[in-house]
């Protein structure tokens, strides 16, 4: 098996960790010798244990001349939460590192796979590092833009609407396009409705399904006057994801106004839409004024990255293209 | 080659004359002899000449001993426009034909077959039939419903809307999907825009193709009031496509008013979606009320029949569950 397979099996692993994370990256490890492989890991809820050192207990003595492939680049900075993984890697005798993408935070930035080539481990990187990116796109975004990822869930009529005028909406979509729903929700460590749904729902926003039950993200409730109910957590307007503390990746699941002022504020990095092949009519649409002024201003901001059929539900998923 | 595959080159020729061949069906034929095709031929505009006559009169002295391939049954009745096929096929000693459908015209229903098979003529039938049932939807319609088949076309955002709130709508999809949506107006009769759309943008609703200028459609306006605009017909209501004349196939193009007219009297069998990757917010929504009491009631109505990518947007067609 190449690098770019075994690399892509530690991303794999690294996605069980998506959404309990923060503020750590979801890492995922797979240590490799002869072609066996002798430890796996991932970052685990809460941040600790990292990924290097599940699969490096995990492997033992059996670490010594593997390649460990890492998603990301092992820690070189000391943290009272435990030890840094480039010097663990190192001391254990590995032979060999492959890592999809160098660590953005500025601790380590370099220092790990420097540290790892001075102890006279080969280190080769870059490999899946678009996948890479992809997986840890929550953490990038808090390095970066010092706020979660955010992601707008929608689910609609072919012609556009949420609900009827009444508010009627159970259901628009069928049963494998909503459990897939709850299985974005446990891939995100926070959801965030309005008060408009709060008041008329009482939404759970748990993941009900059977085996992720206890990955149920935080709830946010986006208010700038109710304190928040037990539970939750109140966030005064978009603008306020900035600095949002422990949330890598924050779920918008409604209603249209919430969805509009995100929006408006140029804070919805990925779009989940699901389409049921039905149509409403005069119903409650799913976006309000979003700040549009021509036409042509709106195209080329959204492409396309994944699209699978759900039942007779499609599911497609939009990134927001910047700069 | 299969008896399949020489009835859906067949049903391929056929589809040339759609749009064009009404009252009658748009019939395409292949004649083959030692797998060699010595005929095609497919229903002229108006009609006349039959598939058949072309195919024949192609094919000559090479016809003797052929197969013919006919997406439907050879007509068995005289008219004053030209021969029956049937009669005429026996005639020049064809030994075997194919045939996809039979015609439920009253005055051939089956009595094509009949004369064929009378005629020593082997004939197998069925082959391709869903093919052929799909390219000659509109005149099945109309000798079954007494109308058209309807073609509901929508361009819309993500977000369903089909123009900004101040009516701009130029563009929402791009380049290809137009294209796309411009061949379709060539493969039907008429196509039908409201008042609204009528006196806001004088919509020539022509074929902007290529190589197809002469194919564009006959004009309607839905209007209770109005007077027909020189080159544009009326329809009072969506309930008198029943016995519109000169008409197979017939698409709707806009606006939401009459889009949710024709919904809301369940007069529309196919929806074509042409749907862009952009966000409007508060724009003009493809729909107005289309009578839905309950949110079941919208689910098992529609199926999709076929979906592209058109650049950058997707194409769905949808079909009208009846029954």
């Amino acid at each position: 098996m190449s690098d770019r397979r075994w690399m892509a099996a530690a991303i794999a692993l690294g996605e069980r960790g998506r959404g309990r994370t923060a503020p750590n990256p979801n890492v995922g490890c797979i240590l490799v010798r002869d072609g066996r492989v002798v430890g796996r890991g991932w970052t685990q809820p809460g941040g600790r244990p990292h990924a290097e050192a599940m699969a490096l207990a995990q492997a033992g003595e059996a670490a010594r001349g593997a390649t460990a492939y890492v998603s990301l680049e092992p820690c070189a900075h000391p943290s009272p939460r435990g030890p840094a993984c480039a010097p663990t890697l190192a001391k254990t005798g590995i032979a060999r590192a492959v890592i999809a993408l160098t660590d953005p935070d500025p601790r380590t930035n370099g220092r790990g796979i420097a540290l790892l080539r001075d102890s006279g481990i080969e280190v080769v990187s870059g490999i899946g590092a678009a996948e890479a990116r992809a997986s840890m796109s929550g953490f990038l975004s808090r390095i970066a833009l010092n706020r979660p990822q955010v992601t707008l869930k929608l689910a609609t009529s072919l012609d556009g609407c949420i609900a009827r005028a009444n508010g009627e909406s159970r259901w628009i979509t069928g049963a494998p396009a909503r459990a897939h729903a709850h299985l974005e929700r446990a891939r995100h460590d926070a959801i965030l409705v309005g008060r408009g749904t709060f008041e008329a729902d009482r939404p759970q926003l748990d993941v009900r399904l059977e085996g992720l039950r206890d990955r149920s993200p935080q709830r946010l409730l986006l208010s700038g006057t109710v304190a928040p109910p037990p539970g939750w957590r109140v966030l005064p307007d978009p603008a306020a994801v900035v600095g949002l503390e422990q949330t890598n990746h924050l779920l918008i699941e409604g209603g249209a106004k919430t969805a509009s002022a995100f929006l408006a504020a140029d804070l919805v990095d990925r779009m989940l839409l699901y389409r049921a092949p039905i149509l409403i009519g005069d119903g409650r649409h799913a976006l309000g004024d979003i700040g549009l002024a021509h036409l042509a201003d709106a195209h080329g901001r959204w492409r396309l990255t994944d699209t699978r059929m759900l039942g007779s539900d499609r599911m497609e998923s939009y990134e927001r293209v910047r700069g």
